[in-house]
């Protein structure tokens, strides 16, 4: 298929490198044009702007928020107006459920069809194409580029028609992980001050109950206060918080848990900790304990 | 062994049948004495009061609540009394750092130990010597009692000399659990005003995941809305938030998801749900999000 | 003075009035042109455009969000590319900080100068000019626009140079005002469980200690139940709660309390009752404790 | 009339000063004799014992916490066993309301009744006969003892007649006040940060709408960081937003923002700072926010 693809950061690249293996004819754009280049040897045209990338009949972006997203698409001589009526704009981003629900309408008053499709896993996933795809937009679409979102991941579930649904489903997913950073930051900090280790309690807890991989990896990070560099840095993860809110907010969902952990990414950042891998939130948790 | 064991509840009844199954020899008490006399057909000798069942070398109490333990050993006639100077009281319940610490300077002063090791399993579990046991306590003590530790489960973690600290670490392991359920009723509750169904959220992030049995299990409670029979009943999850935050009072450790938790319960207990099953806090969640 | 003003509602409306009473020559522009009218007789020149509103040397703008003032003057024909270099345009309305920032810069880009000075005060006030008025911008061009602020309210605080920090201010105080609201909300439902008359906790509270207004006016429309019609709709009461969580976002400040009143809006607007009075978040807390 | 008054510490000593001089006949117990010695010379008889002050037709205490009421009323040669059938308790203390319903019953068991009749007002108010008292018991039982409570303050408020309720009331107002501590330094903290002097944001807004003292003489406080010597210790402050909650589980009731105060309380204890003033929950909030 031609592709357009643009956004080549850590997730991006690899995800594009999967996409050109796979046979698929990417032209690829990204602000910085080394990264790009990277690509090119592998068989994929680099373009100069996302104009020029806009011109295939699916448009992929993989970019870092809802304004580089938003800049892309709607901006002067973004995606929207460059793509094909009967095109595809397919977004694997972590971005807000309203620039979804405003890039849906605006795609779709121009003939073309916009689909979220965010990814659960990390740069390594992406590279072995060991991704969790999960899209949402309409199905025509989906089934065109279904082997697009195949080629990327391990799986992809398609769980609705509205592409907001799949931006709050991976949303809600990423509250899930930081919900279990944050209530095993209060845990441990409960453990340790009670003289226990919390190595301990990890050991005891998740081996026999709660054996969640998520629990293990964090909890390890915690112990070992091992923050830098981040796998996942915290102020993204604030960014995240925000955006699930946001989700709520619109949905009219209270989340009272998203808002302790919202102001704790807050403090963490108030004190300097937002560069931080996000499991940093345990050192806010500890030292309002006085640790 | 000669062993004392005083409470036959649902946990209680199927532990001290597995130790009688090991060869010890059980005194069994019960406020309510049928529970205790199904034991006898299976070698028990019967005690009228928990004074009778005190004059072993070991007591065992497995009681629903801090009331219950404080009145049975430091009551008339209670095991503090009774118990022989050497002897070691060994304590299955969930009760409060508090009481712990006091039960523990109580024995200490008339020669006797007290040993916290409070289990995590159901009723099944206890049936099956499957539980997961937890203890702490003078290490003399321990390694006495350790036989019958072994007995009721699959896996002893002594975890430290002060038996408080057992209580603590159970209290702290409710916590992870309940809090599961919080955030995954926010989660669920945003997924479903969104208009996607929660069992796909779940099949998605757990399978691919969180892999935890815990998110599994009490997912598909939430999913079917199927809160009675209660597996654990709300109301005595609210007896245990309360106490891991009186545990953190102590300890000084702030525990904000402790407290949503605890707001949520005592909601659901004002609306009548007190009976229901634990999980039942997603309908809270849920009628503030006007489900 | 020349002056422009754009946005006739409930408060624009006397704010306007009584500018015209001190002798100010007013151009008004209100998107219901209606509302425009009812000031001709009264002196003022209606415009049929944000536009023409903006001609004069200085405009005020008192418009009901974020999005309105956005609209009115980063939009097509809006302010910026209207008002002359030198001129100033003066925004009373509760906005966000982010966007006062980006309404900073844009018309400093352009040789103009921006003043926020939002106003404390219902519609009454405004109509006998009693209002409290906090602005703050560059010095030289708050000195020139002084006659308008002080003919509008009683009282004018100069309380910095940068636009945002009124905003600031203004958010800070409604947050205030809303935290009345929740906590009295807490507070009563705890005496009425208890079987206790709120209006005699009123009485013996604020009569004797707080001796503030605020609770004495929402704790008689609390204790009424008369949350129709609204003085202040409780989805403004959102908007603002969400603007000053976001303000604490930028400035790193976490602000808990905020949070729980947000949860209690979402929930209020999720069960219907977002047009109602803002103290109608007593229902909530009511609810949440089974009443 | 005859009284007998255990608890002679910083507010006791001057309210039983003025039952004297209002010519009643004291007999005074304090745990540390000399201060019950200051009384003597102004015609109070000195007691050896709270027993030797419980026979009197009326026992006035006022203690620190439950635990010193518990064991004054309850424990060995307490006034439960001493004060004649017919006799009166009555407790100016701010204990729980679980306590309260405890002696409410014991007492009544024994043909005597009690009273709860919290105070309102600091040491120099209770020096001036200017507290505000707020009853509840049996109503001919607050007949008979009404020249006392009229006599120590400047009002009256008989609130009902189980005296559980009047420590709720109690409970309930002091919460409102921390509520003010805890929203007052979240809108500093926010000022602060935005370049604003929190000193502006004060004169601003509780001059012109909230005028409230509390706002006033903590918003000194708050702004001076003058939390040493203590007016109120912060670690009774925690003491008494423990007490608030455990009434709200009792009544079923939840609330939150009592719960992030004492989250915030705790963490002060944590900090170190539990022997300051109770303002200093401006400081935890301060420092969350990175300052």
């Amino acid at each position: 298929m031609r592709v357009g693809f643009i956004g080549l950061g850590n997730m991006g690249l690899p995800i594009a490198r999967n996409l050109l293996k796979a046979g698929h004819e990417l032209t690829v754009y990204n602000r910085t044009r080394s990264k790009a280049e990277a690509l090119a040897s592998a068989g994929a045209k680099v373009a100069d702007s996302p104009t020029e990338a806009s011109t295939a009949e699916v448009v992929m972006t993989m970019l870092a928020d809802d304004q580089a997203v938003e800049q892309t698409t709607l901006g002067d001589g973004g995606i929207l107006n460059t793509l094909a009526s009967g095109g595809v704009h397919l977004s694997l981003s972590t971005i807000s459920t309203a620039l979804s629900r405003r890039l849906t309408a605006a795609h779709a008053a121009r003939g073309q069809s916009f689909i979220a499709s965010p990814v659960f896993g990390r740069p390594d996933a992406a590279a072995a194409a060991r991704l969790v795809v999960v899209a949402a937009g309409p199905g025509e679409a989906v089934e065109r580029v279904r082997p697009l979102l195949e080629g990327i991941g391990r799986k992809l579930f398609v769980i609705g028609t509205e592409p907001y649904q799949a931006n709050t489903f991976k949303l809600a997913g990423n509250f899930l992980i930081s919900s279990m950073l944050e209530t095993l930051s209060e845990a441990f900090t409960l453990i340790q001050k009670s003289g226990v280790e919390p190595a301990k309690f990890l050991e005891v807890l998740n081996g026999s109950f709660f054996q969640s991989p998520i629990y293990e990896n964090y909890g390890k990070i915690i112990i070992a206060q091992k923050f830098s560099p981040p796998g996942f840095a915290l102020h993204l993860g604030l960014k995240d918080v925000r955006l699930v809110l946001a989700a709520g907010d619109e949905a009219a969902v209270p989340m009272p848990v998203a808002s302790v952990i919202r102001d704790h990414f807050v403090s963490a950042v108030a004190r300097g900790w937002g560069g931080m891998d996000w499991a940093a939130l345990a050192k806010v948790v500890a030292e309002d304990a006085g640790l």
